[in-house]
């Protein structure tokens, strides 16, 4: 392995200094970066979600993309993900691959972003691994934290439970929504705090693959309507539906339940209903605004 | 991205399934792979420990090393680093990158490595990433649990404590050990348990500088006795000093303690007494056989 002098002083730029200074205000942080792991407090009564994320450079990212908002992306995505299961995102590690040749204020930049929205969300960064790789490789994982009755599970849908999306879906892509999104932690909280979501998931496969995904584990079908799908601005049916990455929230509630949520207002926050859980044997289908009711087959994204 | 059909039909080879049931029997998993994160308990009065580690092909490894091997090595650097906090490991998030040309049974054998030594200990596979990356990636995030006074951290080290180590060191390359090695659990639980080490670490940068740790977060100096530093059969005194990897502990103890330790035997574990903590000012020195005193740099492996 080489040394890249420009990396190397990359303690020089007090990055490191920084998130170390970031963790330590962090009450839960006993030990932050600086020993053999990280030593956290896990607060009274609450249980540990736990995910992780890998984004690999010409696969997710290449380098003409601002590495804050590649930074940005590997930790919303996991943030996401605990949202998703009604918690709170509370201590990230990070791993970062870069090739020697990379200059310092892009790995910086990489940092940057990521500790730009750790901090929006209270994230602690408490440790992490460099290490030489030819193409640039982030991988965090994220801890987070929710009491047991508050978490919300792919399995819980029940006939006559209404579906509900956070946000138009598709063109994620294009639009760069997958790389600067927001992760739904305020409108994940609000539900589970308020109204408790019978399922949730964060739409990354898509739309219907993802619904698909709580279908299977729900043991149940789902009836869409087509008119009701929110859409970017530009994108087709086809794209709300399959495209993936929105990072948007994707839950069921029983309906009365979602009745209340309709008429209720949180500021910046719109729910969308866009159709009804039904018996497993109804499979997943949409009605067309023609009235005519076709079979949806989930597939969307695939990550190989 | 390509599907490779090869990697799609790991589900058939029952890996994941597999993953599934062993988490499944762990009591403190509530929800293991299979959701938007896991859902964990800690156990009443635990502290979290929490460490992250990356290898890449071609830096860490070559496609001529087991995939077994491989796997087993990126668990149990994690695991090496839980040990030298005092700590039990229980929870791992698995990413991997891989080609889309990489054969099924290469993946499956680096999973049946993180597998079987996941068992061994305890560690439940609980969540992960699968990407598509040119180079083979795979990164392990492990949590462990202790009790807050069993932690050992590196700063806690004192003048007149003695410094020991858990096996003979240099050429963990050259043999092998850096990819074989048994994490030093159950000699770190005997350590807590009876003796309470006033500081700890692995030894994954070399003795030399993996003590310039201890010593530069205690405030300390050390002088190491030459000739009492155990050897890897065939390796120089300077392998032993300077060579990364070995993944031996190495740690601090008082005087007092540090005899009655000497005088206990577990079988199949030996301690190696080394050296000595000093006051800061005499820095970091070696009493070479001569019975000359030289002074030593912590340099070693560096990371980039």
């Amino acid at each position: 392995m080489n040394v890249p002098q420009k990396l190397s002083q990359l303690g020089e730029f007090g990055l490191i200094a920084q998130l170390k200074k970031s963790a330590a205000l962090n009450p839960g942080v006993i030990k932050g970066i600086g020993d053999d792991t990280a030593v956290l407090k896990v607060s009274r009564g609450k249980e540990l979600l736990f995910t992780t994320d890998m984004l690999v450079e010409d696969v997710h990212f290449t380098r003409a993309i601002k590495p804050t908002a590649v930074g940005h992306k590997a930790l919303a995505c996991n943030i996401s993900d605990v949202a998703a299961m009604g918690g709170l995102p509370k201590y990230a590690v990070v791993s970062l691959g870069v090739p020697a040749t990379l200059s310092v204020n892009y790995v910086a930049d990489i940092y940057r972003g990521i500790n730009t929205l750790a901090k929006k969300f209270g994230v602690a960064i408490v440790g992490g691994d460099t290490v030489a790789s030819k193409k640039i490789v982030i991988n965090i994982a994220l801890l987070g934290e929710a009491k047991r009755s508050e978490i919300v599970y792919r399995s819980g849908a029940k006939v006559g439970d209404w579906i509900f999306v956070t946000g138009p879906l598709g063109r994620s892509f294009p639009t760069g929504k997958h790389l600067t999104f927001t992760p739904r932690v305020k409108e994940a909280r609000f539900l589970v705090e308020h109204f408790k979501p019978n399922a949730m998931i964060d739409i990354s496969d898509g739309l219907v693959a993802d619904l698909g995904h709580i279908l299977e584990e729900s043991k149940v079908g789902a009836v869409l309507e087509e008119t009701a799908i929110p859409r970017v601005r530009g994108a087709s049916l086809n794209q709300a539906l399959g495209d993936g990455e929105d990072f948007e929230l994707l839950f069921t509630l029983p309906m009365r339940t979602a009745a209340r949520l309709m008429k209720s207002k949180i500021p910046g926050v719109t729910f969308y209903k866009i159709g009804e859980i039904v018996p497993r044997a109804h499979g997943l289908a949409m009605v067309a605004q023609s009235g005519l009711i076709k079979p949806l087959t989930p597939k969307g994204y695939r990550h190989f």
